[in-house]
């Protein structure tokens, strides 16, 4: 695990939201996508092999809806790059990580993900992501 | 700014703090770090070419002590690094940016850094950062 795939930021819409990535410099990477997994409308930032991904609600229930609902606007969680993810999950789980998803989810470009209980994460929300195979 | 210098992270101490980072196979660079202007004890985890850092209050007036009191251990601010802090601080300020403080502080490792108010960052606290010359 070499990498920071990638900084996710909690935003009640994404226009308001680019206002100071934009500011610094940084320019949003592709068009923004859907990941209806996630109940999330997402944009990211290329900052060198790091994204910012900013994540909106697109209803109620999204998880990133009742973030913005108890903790506001702002940082949310991290996620990890892995070459092959059920092998990372299987070790993390086998040194006692807790897992909020085992069955990997779909994530943002054709992404696989698996979210790290924030509480292993001693207060952060973790994510393993593996990209398609010759990508990321 | 085409680099995340590094995603800062609040915790009550840095033995507790390490764990998910040391099972998800990082290492620390460096010793521990006494930041004395932010009262902070600081450990930091390499990540490709950033840096996740751990913060851990040294003194109940540390603004990490108040932000563990108000919100608990996790994400605290990110960190994006320049190469001429006075340059890029006037220009954010010339586009509307709110300051945390204008007068550069010392930082880990010898760097300098401006904070930015989080409202201008949309609930995100961020930071600049510029590394000694030839370094970072």
């Amino acid at each position: 695990m070499q990498t920071l795939d990638h900084v996710a930021i909690a935003t009640p819409d994404l226009e308001t939201g680019s206002a100071p990535y934009l500011a610094l410099g940084l320019h949003p990477e592709g068009p923004d996508e859907l990941v209806e997994s996630q109940g999330v409308q997402v944009r990211a930032f290329r900052l060198g092999e790091t994204l910012i991904e900013l994540l909106a609600p697109v209803r109620p229930d999204s998880p990133i809806a009742r973030f913005l609902e108890q903790r506001g606007p702002g940082l949310h969680h991290l996620a990890f790059r892995v070459p092959q993810l059920e092998a990372e999950v299987e070790r993390l789980e086998a040194e006692g990580a807790r897992l909020l998803n085992r069955e990997p989810r779909p994530g943002r470009a054709g992404s696989r993900v698996v979210f790290l209980h924030p509480k292993w994460g001693q207060g952060t929300l973790m994510e393993l992501v593996e990209h398609p195979q010759g990508e990321g």
